[in-house]
């Protein structure tokens, strides 16, 4: 191909390389902003290690797993060795028609860690930090990568007859953090008086301006996350994956406030900002597929489930701070789903495939981070003691307070 | 024209899309830190909101409003239907040189919303919510569009002898949400307490880092809302743009410190800040006409004008907690004229263009806006009464407190 | 060239420019965040000035300082005139094949700005505001682009037989801001309190939030910051320069936060923080040298030595708030020594004109900054008094508060 078009194509894969990173800072911004302020060096210190962590087990062992590429070995697994080696014609359209070799890993790699920041939500508050950085790296550094090559790197989910399709990770991507953050949130428990015999007494977030930041921030990365995932800068498509992105967060936002001022009878805005998510989340697996009317519907239906999806695991009694679960996992699943009902492949086979990497997906995720999880919690432990989780994880974990100069009610 | 150009000027089109998109955290971050913590929450949410109605409102009626194209039916108002319907060639340059269909849609459905963001600030701490997402949903969904028609979509304004000249909105976008600013804040009348019998007293805002991280935003984002008005990625404009939007903030920030230290005798970073912005939004009519040196004056003159234009509003007991009158009204109209003074256009005739461009967008805007706000305060009301007021509307709207963790001085 | 990639490179460079432009407002908000809620405004208005300052002094004079082209008259010194001039074929390949005349203008003056805010974190919570201006204008204006000349105007440090090598300026941008911060907190002295007859104590930044979005907004304007620094949108040499700068990164979070843990037993944020700065310091010079295990030992060993550096800072009394001259002097300094030891360019020549620019550049920064920081002191003084100091900068030089709704502690 010729040149001009491949250094087009490499810069936009850059410009969305920046753009998911930034996601980063979305994450741990709406994270601080939703939990109290006794927590929030805790929160900022594992976002800020978590996009680390990443990016080195990334170089290191996640690009050779979730690309296994000449050394593949099968449908399930694959690998081709530690560290990055530079292909031959690693910088030309050789390489691919989109991007360089370099440019390729690190747009792989600022997602890797979005599975573990995903967990770090709904874990918020109550878990140990060493045990929660082993799992990151875990989890992270060779879970995340299998499951991406099942279908990215050519693995089970892309071969079969009809092939499951995840545009830019749903389910790859956030329902992998969203099964995760379910195991971590059931394991540890809810936070000490979420639910008491009085039934479930809320635990406000403390800094709805840093939680608003954070969901802009993630709307705005979110244009790299699917805009990117096209893979080239062709007009057409990243076009129209701008406009479905961007629909189906206005009508998540949308959803969510009927849903939960039907429900509540009050404008939330923690369900508001959820519900862009929620619409974001939805239409990930098939934002190059949907016209303007389904992203606006899919990212509608993500919006409300959003709302239904919280109020039912405060029912259950699995506590999730900033509702990750709900959001990532639920409207991953959903959106997932979606490329089956809506769109250019809708269709009865096509949702039968959806299903399978959803449950293949599921079952290895739960398997994998309950085995982490439940190792860590039979050995070392989890969860920090009462006392500590009473005081706020940041003066013990972190010998510091957010806020030193400001007096706080507690 | 040959592919490589029109995917790079697509994909400038589409960083610049993501760049206006940003301004809407920007505005809201100034918006809640220039006023009190007790209505924090209702203004992040009026911001969030905004935006979601900016972009869903432009899909189903305002892009077929502002660009009426071959259904165009008049000078003063056309209309291409409900919803998007693609057209021929809509991925190509065969639709424009510069971007496709979607490309188009969503850069212009970024701008939309701007128009109810400018008012949000003017109306802020004591309009009711559902009146305002009222008032927004027109304005935003139906005026905007119909103002952007008489100059972007090829009517009247467009059709003069010497057209109005309008580069990036001053008057089409800046001034419009400042004559609704003007309108709401008038028919509103001033907060509980700023105009007392011992004269005006300052309400100041709660949060300085968010309001300078709002500018600071904006600034960025205005990269995109000036440099994408270019319509392509010609080097040798999108350059002239950037360097005449970054000297008119500088020169702003510059005005407004220094006619501000005259003036209070302190340096009062509200004023600078505002100052960025006024030479900003001076600076958008003419972004592509002028050189260093008038981009300086003009951005000076804004910034010392917004100083004076806040203290002028507060005289007549025109309560605008931001500012966003001085900065999107008052800046915008001598953006505007200064198309006349300065640069490549300047001249009497461009100057009596520019006056009827501005003097006819007034007369609209005032009489729409003032049209739905009277409506509307003598049907359900547009103010919160004086106990919600005094409360703050956070705890009375929306049942929560942006910073429930920390102690408040009132 | 062909016009195509003309277009591609100077739609990188602007994009890359904006990155850098959002870099102020990530100085701004860790300097915010890491000092105390009484000196919040005079830190957030020092560093919403600056970059003004830096726009309007570099288009003045400091763009002519540092690139005298024909008119250079000496490899110490050249000037082009007062003022920009548009020189024949300004917005074509003509100009240069990565960008037009503005845009080149533009991305500098971007970085020149960078100098004093570096200066403004060592100096903060205790220098008067005028003598600060004033200071930053004549360095900004005038040391910083000669020190620029020097290598990246053609300079003596450009002309040496193996030239010195600082590709996005750790030398030339880093620790010039290093060396001028470090004059600053000797002359001035540290805060009271600070140091006390029972040894150090710590004074804690009052916003961990805000420094965590400082940093993370740092990061993120590094990628235009070093990406740009390539001057085109080449394929190969951007990508490999975003992966050093993402492992540089991460590698400097790991080095400070075992650094830190090791020697406080504590799981510092503030370290962790730094040490992503550390590490991207560390990285600039050498970003298109370097491979990824050479970009993340060069990291890792940044993170650990900002650890150290601040220690031993403290042991001298120096008190630098924010950690800025262990940032960016030290790792500037580690840096731009790298380039001798590891990489493309590695040996024994290299390490010796890396040593002499480092010298000659800190010569030149220490006795320019000294001069100027000197001269106030013994004029205008340039330390607030002791009350002013305890009662906090904002009430006394900006008449207002940050947070006036919060209860403070103090």
């Amino acid at each position: 191909m010729n040149q001009e078009i491949f250094t087009i194509n490499n810069l936009w894969m850059m410009v969305a390389t920046i753009l998911v990173f930034i996601m980063h800072l979305g994450f741990a911004s709406l994270e601080a902003g939703l939990t109290r302020a006794k927590n929030t060096v805790n929160i900022l210190f594992k976002n800020t290690i978590i996009p680390a962590i990443g990016l080195l087990t990334y170089a290191f062992i996640g690009f050779n797993l979730m690309y296994p590429g000449d050394d593949f070995v099968g449908s399930f697994f694959g690998f081709a060795g530690i560290g990055l080696s530079l292909p031959e014609g690693w910088s030309t359209s050789e390489y691919n028609e989109g991007y360089t070799f370099f440019t390729d890993f690190i747009f792989q790699a600022m997602f890797a860690a979005t599975a573990a920041t995903i967990v770090s939500g709904a874990v918020a508050e109550r878990i140990k930090l060493g045990p929660f950085i082993f799992f990151s790296l875990l989890y992270v550094g060779i879970c995340y990568p299998i499951v991406g090559m099942w279908k990215w790197g050519g693995g089970f989910l892309d071969a079969l007859d009809i092939p499951f399709y995840d545009f830019a990770g749903s389910t790859i991507v956030h329902s992998v953090g969203g099964w995760g953050a379910l195991v971590g949130a059931f394991l540890l428990g809810p936070r000490l008086g979420k639910y008491t015999a009085d039934g479930m007494k809320p635990i406000p977030g403390h800094n709805i301006p840093m939680a608003t930041i954070g969901v802009f921030l993630l709307w705005f990365g979110w244009f790299g996350f699917n805009g990117g995932s096209v893979l080239t800068a062709d007009p057409g498509t990243v076009s129209l994956v701008f406009v479905t992105t961007a629909i189906a967060g206005a009508a998540g936002a949308f959803g969510a406030l009927i849903a939960s001022y039907l429900k509540f009878k009050t404008y939330d805005i923690t369900m508001v900002l959820n519900g862009v998510l929620a619409g974001l989340v939805s239409i990930t697996a098939g934002a190059d597929l949907m016209g303007v009317g389904e992203a606006a519907i899919i990212g509608f239906i993500g919006g409300t489930l959003v709302v239904f999806a919280v109020v039912f695991f405060d029912r259950i009694k699995i506590d999730d701070p900033v509702g990750a679960i709900s959001v990532h996992l639920i409207c991953g699943v959903w959106g997932t789903l979606a490329v089956g009902l809506f769109g250019d492949l809708a269709g009865m086979g096509q949702v039968w495939s959806q299903l399978i990497g959803i449950g293949v997906v599921g079952a290895f995720c739960v398997g994998t981070s309950w085995l982490i999880f439940f190792s860590l919690k039979k050995t070392i432990g989890i969860r920090v003691d009462e006392r500590e989780e009473l005081e706020g994880l940041d003066i013990n974990e972190h010998s510091m307070s957010a806020y030193p100069d400001f007096a706080t009610k507690d």
